[in-house]
């Protein structure tokens, strides 16, 4: 979603693991999901640009112009306060406003504005599709693709 | 954030009420927030156009072409399941993605989309101000409004 192909969670969560692979399941697309990783590791071992999302950072509209497209980019959010060091490693601190805010608010807006919106257009090709409605829900579902994914 | 101007919440919560007056106190702008609101009656009373945020609804380009920017908005958000009723009271449902997806990151990308990102310039002239910064952080507190707003 959004553009994002992993997420990697240093809290071993085998209930948000499934969760997420189960959308996959239904939905599609080559998202992926790891929790119980070493964070400290991960961010010291990522090749690319490291972003860490807080209200500390340099604005939203600055550092998406100075971010290189063409690196694996690694955004750090953290659920409790982030260590300081955190705010070291990264090659650049991100603010999405400058007052407390979600953190999930702050990544989707990010990715937003990273991806210049194409997230909207993507298709994932999942068993499961929804087509947009004014008014109830509009749920297709394609067996084919589901015998085989499933 | 983001330009909305108030949170009303059904079940009754205070800590979330004292969190967010909190933040308010020390951050600065006119945001509320009230909770232990009947949803449905405070719905069919309100006077406006009230969006139902759901991966079902009509996709938001379409719907942020649709919505008049002059009349007082409703946005419906469920943390669980929402009844089908709120479908047939909103004046649009509107999806932001059509996969499961958080609600927080679907408010906070609506609100983006209806305020053009004018929220990025907001100044909320509180006590407690961030400047944006690479690396750290830089927090001036101004003891002048402090005394007023505390």
């Amino acid at each position: 979603m959004f553009g994002a192909d992993e997420i990697i969670i240093d809290t071993k969560d085998e209930h948000i693991e499934q969760n997420i692979r189960s959308v996959i399941d239904r939905f599609g697309g080559s998202f992926s999901i790891r929790s119980g990783v070493k964070a400290r590791r991960f961010v010291k071992d990522f090749k690319g640009t490291i972003v860490h999302l807080t209200m500390y950072g340099e604005t939203l509209e600055n550092a998406i112009n100075e971010i290189d497209q063409n690196n694996d980019l690694l955004i750090i959010v953290g659920a409790e306060k982030v260590p300081a060091e955190y705010y070291e490693l990264a090659t650049i601190n991100v603010s999405v406003g400058n007052q407390p805010h979600s953190e999930v608010a702050a990544l989707a807006l990010f990715l937003d504005r990273f991806t210049s919106g194409s997230w909207m257009k993507k298709d994932f090709n999942g068993p499961v599709r929804i087509q947009p409605s004014k008014k109830g829900k509009n749920v297709q579902i394609n067996e084919d693709i589901k015998e085989e994914g499933l």
